[in-house]
């Protein structure tokens, strides 16, 4: 049974930061300027807030934000596992508490210096040999040298290429598509540096069959977005964006970036079941769906998105991507803002801030009218989706 | 406003380890054994479960615990921050996830070796100093000495002694009220072991004003509860206890263990949002709460958590204590498990269990029939409490 929090609870409001490799501040400053931007935004103050929704890796806890916001009370706060799983589970959780009565206006944030402090792309070396399920989940994959993001998903790459006949051009046209659109956006780093297919296949081997150009950045900054009841919504300063799905998801032998025992390791399941929910609480399905924002840490799992999503079957995304329907006129423009590939890694938070302004219609690469844009978390993680529409 | 939650889900299970000083095995198992337990006592099975809720602090994941359980996809998980303050919010955020359709069997679970591995009560002392607001938390504090639980609660004690005239045998009446239930109570760390005003008062200084018997134990073990829908609940094996309400609360100026920036330290009211939310979810007031299960890491702040819930007054706990009313008989029989002074320190999580025993009828120290039992999470933290009652 799907949830039924179809147009509870809408986005009111979306902060960010600049997005930079070295921010010159702390990670608590981007946190108070993205809120106060995206309250700001929303026509809210900070003593509005009684609700914040964070990842488990924030290093910004939401008392101390609050205080340093000048907000007062919170009687909300809850937070999700699993790395960018959690950037839609966020808005989720926020939903739920809205819909419950349990808060009135959530904010929902990530800040960090992902560049300039601990890069992520560095992975679980540094991290402690402990006796515990959490500190030991990479024990099985360390001694093989699997122990950064790029080698756990380039175990999954090689087998997609291999059961699909999918070529480094087909990841390559994912990684062009997502700078095309980065090189209309200010915000984003790759803003007027558009790369070419020959770019990216002549751009080093992060982990084969992985190119520089098809890992995402490592960046510094804040994303911010605000939520309350769709009836609150309607009084505020901008036009809602209504949350008409939503929904998180865990597969059966669910490792963190590293399922391989699965039967098959193909696909995303865990995704597949995020965004079934998303799409069954709000009612639609694939064909309902204009734009994307596809968690694009890297971008082979664009391609398995697509699949999970429904809009091809498995094995044919590169096909439809060969055909430009990620880009402008395409079937399903994504990555509008220039994914995590050209705008920002901030965790897929700056995701869900494109959902909004495609329903806004504010991108800076917006496709027209938008009536439903779906938004999913990480790949390769328990992760979440989000249906955005039209009031 | 509250939250509309009220009776839309039910605790249908419990399931605890045995409680000790060394468990002798993985934090995983414990995990693993205290919920397949819960499912038992339920009648349900690891299949069934689609929702976990944790503490930020919980070493093991809720996707390798499903996997180590045999259950199959979850479409819902959140976490709590704050230590012990996520107790009761495990079982709210639960709730919410069950009244909105977002998950059907949500199990909450906490399993440490807490004192065969890594010890609170060490306090944060080891941590590196970051550049981060978590990791700096402290730093306002630690130059002082202040790096334990135990030197932070003893610093709102000295104050509210000195205000209101309360003294060290006052704190102890709550340690040994404790340890007279958990002598009867064979789970109980102090089963068959009760001890006296004398016996408090001869221990030794923790932390002036803190004797060792003010304190709570390090226990290792591990509890679970399984929620569902008042509905489903009809069909399970046990008789359904209800949740009547629940809510968190975080204060203003709200600091982990240490918000000594407040006009007055004499407080929690963090605490006391969280109860009124609980209260004014379940349409009660202090008036018709029977039992309490008051988290007790130290005796002083069960007096303060009396005066926040409204059982009495500001300084008046002292007295109400000194006359019984925690004891068999009293206004409001409370930790009649033992607490975590007496029974185990569970962060919380084991005075769930014993808030749905009292409901059931089912105490070691059952003070009659219970309608209601109001049961809070951490004290000097961002924190929670749950309103539990009969059908």
């Amino acid at each position: 049974m799907p949830n039924t929090m179809k147009n509870q609870a809408a986005i009111v409001g979306i902060g960010q930061t600049e997005f930079s490799k070295d921010s010159g501040r702390t990670e608590m400053r981007l946190a108070v300027e993205c809120i106060s931007s995206a309250l700001d935004d929303a026509g809210l103050t900070p003593k509005d807030v009684d609700g914040m929704c964070v990842f488990t890796m924030e290093n910004n806890p939401e008392i101390q934000v609050q205080r340093n916001l000048g907000g007062g009370e919170l009687r909300f706060f809850a937070r999700t596992h699993y790395g960018g799983g959690a950037a839609c589970a966020t808005v989720h959780h926020a939903a739920m508490a809205v819909a419950t009565g349990s808060a009135d206006v959530v904010v929902c944030y990530r800040a960090m210096n992902e560049r300039s402090g601990r890069r992520f792309g560095s992975g679980v070396q540094d991290r402690k040999q402990e006796a515990s399920a959490e500190g030991s989940q990479y024990a099985m994959y360390s001694p093989f040298g699997l122990t950064t993001p790029g080698s756990w998903v380039a175990m999954y790459t090689q087998r997609y290429m291999h059961q699909y006949g999918a070529t480094s051009e087909d990841l390559g046209r994912v990684a062009v598509s997502s700078r095309a659109y980065a090189a209309k956006n200010p915000e984003a780093w790759f803003y007027e540096r558009p790369i070419t297919l020959e770019d990216h296949q002549n751009s080093r081997w992060i982990v084969e069959p992985l190119h520089l150009l098809d890992c995402c950045q490592e960046s510094d900054g804040g994303v911010a977005v605000v939520i309350t009841s769709a009836e609150r919504a309607k009084d505020l300063k901008q036009k809602p964006v209504m949350l008409k799905g939503s929904g998180q998801g865990a597969g059966d032998q669910q490792h963190m970036m590293t399922s391989y025992y699965r039967p098959d390791i193909t696909g995303l399941p865990e995704l597949g079941l995020a965004i079934r929910e998303a799409y069954s609480s709000a009612g639609v399905g694939p064909q309902d769906i204009q734009a994307g924002v596809l968690y694009d840490a890297f971008s082979p799992f664009v391609l398995i998105t697509l699949e999970e999503m429904g809009i091809v079957k498995p094995g044919e995304a590169a096909d439809f991507i060969k055909d430009g329907h990620l880009d402008p006129g395409g079937r399903l423009p994504s990555n509008t803002n220039g994914g995590q590939l050209g705008e920002a890694y901030i965790h897929g938070m700056n995701g869900v801030n494109e959902g909004v302004r495609l329903i806004r219609g504010t991108s800076s690469n917006q496709p027209g009218d938008v009536d439903n844009v779906l938004v999913t978390g990480g790949s390769g993680v328990p992760t979440s989706a989000l249906v955005l529409g039209q009031p």
